[in-house]
């Protein structure tokens, strides 16, 4: 029996996803497998549909795993739950069949990224943004949207140590809005290249503040040179918000709320 | 010289606002004052507008002290910032005269608390908002504010240890409005008996959920017992707003964001 669970969490805390030797109890992966496998009552090996790096929050991650026990939906995610921080937590829970595969199944993955932009950074919002003094011209940033859709070959915003096998994605879609003092970016693609999203927006704030104008993403884009774009930017405003699978997973999505709408 | 300061912080790591010997160094209070201290390179004793409770928050508190040193505003504004934990800040300076005291001269308060209604509780907000699972009948709530605004006693919402010489204090005004799954419940009174405002939040809590008539404020009021009064909600979900002063004194306050606008 395949399960699949929508996860929330905070990564402040955390040194990303992934389960590393010198930090396993740090990781987020570490917390929800021993969860579940509390639950489970067996050893219980999960995979996840994007790993995300430390800082990084997720509104929805999206992880399988396989079970022969069984348990009501309700108890798993509350057992689940019950082991998990406060900083983590199950939110839904969906029954796949076994070609459902978390990650490989994906279509889609929206990242979102969140900046304060104002005269001074936000005690209250410190871990949930990036704090940015100039001015920002969105404007100038949505002129740059253009040059961004659609496949390209995305060197220019890969970080070193990306395992990807081609540098090519297709970012479907780019949406940017201001809200007061809050500046909404969000990036939806097929996948996404290591540290992608991070580098894209350092690019788009140099864009905004006039050290490039928009049509010099298609410029950097062309020349697939990393050294050309800007700098990446904190982990402290970047959250997984959805992935999107093939209709017949029926995965679901919650409405989702202040920060975050 | 007088000068007066808005601060803003995070409550969520400190035992409150006030030094204690036992917690000194996880107070606001301490943080600020040996900020200041270095800054003006003499110790500085301050004085608020509000103590708050360990773990409640604040947009704008305002604090008072007086110096000879001479620094311009950007530096007093910026020195102290340097000292201060990122989760406290200090977000503008006022001149004022000597007849400015932050807490006496204060007209009114107004604190905010933000309830997340809605079926699981969230990591991303779970410092700042009081999670609650049953459905909250806004309108329900909305019905018992006339029995709270005005001039009441209101001892059946003070907690034991306050040492208010009288229970006696007017309610200008509450505004509760909900945005998606976040209530926003906004009290403002010229001032706050000890726990007043989440012994109130806890009151409109029972009222929603139907535990007691929107009436039942107006019997517990004159009752002036604490007993019947319902629980107590968590400091998470509270935020010193704005403290309201002389127009005189030129205080004024900037735009807010996000989850506090």
């Amino acid at each position: 029996m395949r399960l699949a669970l929508s996860i929330e969490y905070k990564g402040t805390y955390y040194y990303g996803w992934q389960i590393q030797n010198n930090h396993k109890n740090k990781t987020i992966q570490y917390h929800i497998e021993k969860a579940i496998s509390k639950v489970a009552n067996e050893n219980i090996p999960i995979t996840c549909a994007g790993r995300t790096d430390t800082g990084v929050h997720a509104f929805s991650q999206i992880i399988h795993f396989d079970t022969i026990k069984k348990r009501t939906d309700y108890k798993w995610i509350t057992g689940i739950n019950t082991y998990l921080p406060d900083d983590i937590l199950v939110n839904n829970i969906f029954h796949v069949d076994d070609t459902f595969h978390s990650r490989y199944s994906a279509l889609n993955r929206t990242y979102r990224y969140i900046i304060l932009n104002q005269q001074h950074p936000s005690p209250l919002l410190h871990d949930n943004v990036l704090y940015y003094k100039d001015y920002i011209d969105v404007d100038r940033m949505k002129n740059s949207i253009q040059y961004l859709e659609g496949q390209h070959d995305f060197s220019c915003f890969q970080a070193s140590g990306c395992s990807a096998k081609s540098p090519i994605r297709v970012i479907n879609k780019i949406i940017i809005k201001k809200v007061k003092n809050l500046i909404y970016i969000d990036i939806k693609a097929n996948s996404f290249l290591y540290h992608m999203v991070r580098n894209i927006v350092g690019c788009l704030l140099d864009i905004s503040t006039k050290k490039h104008k928009p049509k010099f993403i298609k410029e950097l884009i062309l020349s697939r040179d990393r050294t050309k774009a800007g700098k990446m930017v904190l982990s402290s405003g970047l959250y997984l918000m959805r992935i999107d699978y093939p209709k017949k997973y029926n995965i679901k999505y919650k409405k989702i709320y202040g920060l975050f709408n």
